[in-house]
């Protein structure tokens, strides 16, 4: 059965490809999703993708992914270090959630070696540049099969 | 003379009832706005109720409260630890507000006890479940009752 | 069938309504707790009082309780700050227990805005003048209903 | 050549003249903006004035500027001290942004005096009521001046 | 050609699927090491498999790896919070590293939050139990391919 | 006209002269009182003196004092450091008072270097030995007497 | 020649057996007392048992104690954490102190794992359920032995 | 009538456009003074400039200023950090003094973040190069503008 | 049925006697194993002792320790304090482990008051030189029968 | 024999009067030092008074003391708080000095609640107004006169 | 005489000259070695080089070192930051010991400002290259010199 | 060619050889510069030496020193630790500087192991005495001279 993954993306995410290219790549958002959805398609998983600038439009995104998503994959951006209502949301719908980020935050200034979502997350994936999001799906569609297996 | 109430639920209430159940109980917001009308019916008050997930829409609805609203009460759930624009309206709106939680915030998690609105606000009523809103909102009416008699 | 409450006042507490009126008021402690037992009655609650200016007098009036009271409601004065003794004989008894303050010491100075006993009562209600008293017994009362119908 | 501003202001800044009189003065934010779009043109600067409450919607305001602002002059209110994604828009945009405050943030509360935006931005600006607006956008032009002169 | 990658396993993971199997699962070092050398194999990736309980060892493995490795995948065990010296080592050897956990350490004990490695890898993957160490590899093979394109 | 003054030592003074003599000498705190008593003699004060080893007792006699003192001179012994309730006390009652101590608290182990009652006192005499109560009173005239002068 | 000890107890320890008891056990305070009774006199040990749940109370227990005992054994309960008046006591009255717990203390919330009357005692024991006492006596009358052969 | 200003700069400034010039650029203190002369006249503002390496010796002109001055322009330099003695002569003079910046210190050094002079002055300038000081003389009379019509 | 021990000694401890002999007495490892030999024959316990100097020596000892061992006394030095992996390892093989000390630490330096071992062990001794390590053994075999009894 | 003081005033000091009336009072330090020359006279001591702004000519006058003087008398104004430089040349001159204050500092800022230099006095007066130097010097001659007694 | 001194280097030094060399310089350890030896025949100091990238090892050498050496040299590495063992091993051994880097650790990451060692050596040396090694001799020779003369 | 060298020493250095003998040792600071001016010699190095008591007049020399100093050693006594000024300054005149100390002041108080000019410095040599100033101008010549062959 063809599964659904809700990719969810936070702020500034979508200027990726324009913005300081030097950390994220030249690579656009828009780009990368097509990419991903090419390598879902191969494991069987159908992707929505939501951007959002704005942590309760993020909410809301969450909230809706109740009825009809099996799984999340969410870079939050700016709001992984402070976005309280964001981690409330993740755990509360109760769908499994990986974090990721295109950089290794853990190699970027003091305030970003924190995540208030990873908590409450299956797991987190970073570093990888846009190939984040394809080992972040993997790793989702791993945990879903651990569990559909029990 | 009939008092006018803002009861102003922030992130992820709109959820209670069907979320973590064993945590905010199985009771939805709408029945507990619901029973708290009929309650305000009792001391003459008139609610109208807001629920939001950001934080701009929940300062909105609080500069739009300053035209009508002789009251709030106020459960910003998340935000409630960070939210400090939504503080600096509740100072700044003039009107008297009571913070209120279902749950009791002290005895979970640490980043959960600090309340960012707490200093601005009459007072605090937390851990009682849906009662919560009926306190807070009793303690709403007997601060004002205080006030008019001054 | 009547319920029996605990109402537990600490140090200073016995001053008010002469001391720091700006900040407490003008009522004192005993009309306090007179307007509190009418509105008990009408909860068929039956209140004692105890007031003590030492903590290990509250533990032994916590301990006391036990063969009892149904409730506590407690305003712990600055024991509330650092009293753990106090935390502990409230863990231990075993009887629900409601944090109440006359102030919002949310607003007050730093050291006050964290309570060692909070995380082991039910809830909390603060900021109301005497009308906290009244508040925590009917969230108190809420409570005990809540388990009663359990 | 005419350049263009983006004037930017966060949450709660559209009460000014009515909240808090004693702290914000009493001249209301379109007052503010018009004073400083007479100022502007003796400049040869065109502004554009953006007021929000919500995080994202300032992040949305700052991405749109990309395709035509010279330089950003923006109060960001309360966000100033935690709106992370906000100072991930102004880094990522590659405008020119200055920082300005009515109020001496300084001489508020603890809480108020860490700003996570000002690393991003060119300058600061604050302390000197509806002037800090002149003072703010004089400051941006001296910059835009001294980087057209490199 | 075939790329050669360490896999550097730190303290008390030898101990896997003995251990704590409600955290850590019930498959054995060995297994995980045996599946995951198949899945190298379909990569055209070559595994060195090492263990050892003490952090000097580590090190010494670590220059080793500098005459013959292209890559590494290394869960440190708990040397992640406190291994200053596997921090060096990985930074001295400059062969492309990634950090690998089976379980959500962001989820476990405070003192397991931070990890002195993160810094000088390329990247991080955890929380996917074995499966980790699959999307780890596969990672470090996607970041290799990076460089050798560039 | 004579001026009452109540002398409240804490906990533990009552061992002055046996105790760790290097520290506090070998006078006895009787000695100390008896010449306290003589040098308040010659400035017209009459002394009561009150030591307590509980801090609910020493929150008692600042209550009783309410009745017939003028001042208090309080050495708080290791009560200064955490005795939330008598501040509160020192406070309440709205009677001048002096905080003393026999030792250099300042050149101690770190945890006696904070007082939390040194901010509700009159002013702090520390360090001078016995001495120190005969400056604290000294103090303690002077300043009722500029009180007197208002 | 006989030893006398004292057996100091601390707040809410008189409640043990009762109490919380998947956390302290089943057998009450009298009955640890009575086996510990029994060791002491296979030791020439004569124990004198005080229990207080008052901080004042404890110091004035160990200040008599002075003129009769040879070593105290002391489980201060909550007053660990907190009640340097008793630490002084300790350090004042020049008696060999042992300070014991029955349950782990450094397993428990982190305010526990704390002692300020560690560091004048002799040493600690703690996590062995009612043995605690008597293995703390045997350490004690360990300690005695030492100096009395020195 | 013309106002008289005091342009006090702190210790090293006096090595402007000779130090580290990619910090702080290639103009001369000296410049930045003559050029800031020449707009003061523009405002009918006489300056007076002083600098000193020292903290005692800008003690002294902020005292001598209080014969004759009007309003102070202030760039303490590193002593904006920890020069508590400047800040206590700044609030005692009584006479509006603004901080200035040549640089962003808050894209600076941790330690630079903060200023213990900022909360007794009237607003800060920073980041803008030499135009800082023009900026910070602007708002100056602005703010002593403000000050005259009230 | 004989019990059999592992008794684990950090780093340093083989120097036990030579060493710092104000601090540590002078008796030497050898003569403690050799007192706790016969000690332990008495409660038919028998002993193997290990001593290491490393971190990862001391794991395999403990990993060891798992196929034959029903407890272990271990004093893990300086490790005591850093040695997140020895944590590990004692939670990992679930053997009842008692922590030891010779000397009091919370009356050391105040680094050397935190153990990060203590809250996966069943309880702490320290302080009563060699009788630490025979009080440890007693509370161990206190321990192992209190669950034989289960 | 006459004994020889040496009164050091530190920065701001020297505006006395005309400063903050409301916190210092309306009276000139030159008034003081009058007042207590003549104090000084009855107790057979001989005042040199040195006021300086600069922590470096504090300590040039405590150097010069080491030739003349037999005690200091010193209000380091907001050198209190940072002047460690003059921490060190009060130990380092070994003549006996007595911190004194006009104000109670623990009542103001959070930053003045901290001395640097009270552990290396002999004892510290504050809060008293003007009347802090006399109690300062009666503690420094009642001190020099216990040391003379040994 | 001749002195016997045992260099000892910790993790990550055998790299030398090879890694990041940037830092850390083209010279490799053996070089070192070699050119300290020479300068070691000219103070009539035979040295013994010992290099391990484990604790313990190094906690090993330095034990070994009590029988045959006069005082130690050591770059702990990142040993340095944590290794409590180590230091507990140096003020074991009773030799003097001298702590070294090769660059200026103060000027890198905020976690190496702290080194745990420090405190029970000589001194330090750090910064200048390979040159720290020689001039760390030259002063242990200069301390031990000072020890022989007293 | 002859280097010159400023030899700059802060406050209550002066004073060595008198003050507190024990920490510091019997010689004088003329003594040590008329060893360190022999020693330079050798070195083909003049020395120029400058002690001041003042932040302010170290800043001043450190200004000075542009014109003529080919290096610096600085022994900057308490400033060490809070002379923000003295950094700067040290950054800001572009010559290699020498941090030194006599003693080894990580093994003093806690306030004295942070430099606040570490960072900007070349090296540190601290705790070997007079001896220290030796090394560190051996290491200053080093570096020189390193710099002198690139």
């Amino acid at each position: 059965m063809t599964r659904r993954v809700l990719v969810l993306n936070g702020p500034n995410l979508n200027l990726l490809g324009t913005r300081e290219v030097t950390v994220y790549g030249t690579i656009s958002l828009d780009e990368i999703i097509e990419e991903l959805t090419e390598h879902a398609a191969t494991l069987d998983v159908a992707l929505t993708h939501v951007q959002a600038n704005g942590e309760g439009a993020m909410v809301d995104a969450l909230h809706d992914a109740r009825s009809w998503a099996d799984g999340v994959v969410c870079n939050a951006g700016a709001l992984t270090h402070y976005g309280i209502s964001l981690r409330d949301a993740i755990a509360a719908i109760g769908i499994a959630t990986v974090e990721t980020h295109l950089s290794n935050v853990a190699a970027r200034e003091e305030f970003r070696h924190h995540s208030v979502i990873a908590a409450v997350c299956v797991g987190v994936v970073s570093g990888f540049g846009p190939a984040s999001y394809r080992l972040a799906l993997d790793g989702l569609v791993s945990h879903l099969d651990g569990l559909a297996r029990t």
